[in-house]
């Protein structure tokens, strides 16, 4: 998606080789028209799917997952990452480990907000290792629903995430596919 | 707004006479067309305060706030609970403190998405004691930038929040106040 690609070359810091920032327009900033752009795009991708709920890890996937859901007239489920003090009961849940973060939390859904009919578009901001992507994975199994496929705003490519879930054989269609942040250049898959 | 203290009626699940659990369309699973509805009133609301941003503390507030900001044509602000570690330096910061649930955190926002020429409508879920709104708003005020109003979804009228934001001279537009949960009944004020 050349629109996202564009504001990531223009607006995108390059922090190391590894973490590119882009909270002037995705994460902590958010544009709001940009969004709109890039729930239209999943939405058109996966039209056809028969998906029943789009779906997305809080926070930072939110806003983008919420404008696909509006394109496509369906619900947004927000995976929680730890549960509320109302949610107490009936929810399935999940570890999560971040290995190069060295933290865990618990990943939820409430059991009353998913069932086995349901067949589930994941929307997130990045995909990097691809730990909680799978998670979301597991917790939507859980429920015994279905996966549609996963939408994902920024892949980093040189992680192992798209691999992992290529091999789980659920479909990752990212818009920016960044090859490589090396020497602070942002170089993209074509 | 009809269209929300309907919903509330038909799908909120009053659990004792101080909490509404709104988990099926506004905080867990989330109902894009009524979030789309919202962010129309709040914009019409507030469309001639002369609003440069709109901001919200993550993360039950974006969703309605992202919509709010798409029709008013301005950026979405996400506050942060705690910073993250990409987010280290140049943050303006203050402590919320929650008397009732007995927590506290730190609400952030960085220095560089926020300036003193900022006229920012905040936007939250809830209304119940303030703790959380007036945080938002000594952050806001941290940056020399100045409120335009705080538009809210679901008001507890029972509890003091808008009292302490009406004394501190903040505009409070709530799309449903409820005067009373006593006895499992939803009671609104007209």
């Amino acid at each position: 998606m050349n629109l996202l690609e564009e504001r990531i070359c223009k607006e995108g810091k390059v922090l190391n080789d590894e973490i590119l920032k882009v909270d002037s327009f995705i994460n902590h900033q958010v544009d709001p028209y940009l969004m709109k752009e890039i729930g239209k795009e999943f939405a058109n991708h996966f039209k056809d799917k028969g998906i029943t709920k789009v779906a997305t890890i809080e926070s930072s996937g939110i806003a983008p997952a919420l404008m696909t859901a509006l394109e496509m007239n369906v619900p947004l489920v927000i995976m929680k990452k730890s549960p509320s003090k109302v949610l107490k009961t009936d929810l399935y849940g999940t570890e999560v480990v971040s290995f190069t973060k060295g933290t865990s939390y618990e990943l939820t859904i409430a059991k009353s907000h998913i069932c086995e009919e349901d067949h589930i578009l994941i929307i997130d901001d990045f995909l990097a290792n691809g730990e909680a992507s799978t998670g979301a994975i597991r917790l939507i199994r859980k429920a015994n629903a279905t996966i549609a496929g996963l939408g994902i705003l920024i892949e980093k490519s040189f992680q192992p995430g798209r691999q992992k879930l290529e091999e789980a054989k659920i479909e990752v269609y990212s818009l920016a596919r960044i090859k490589s942040l090396n020497g602070g250049s942002i170089q993209f898959i074509n």
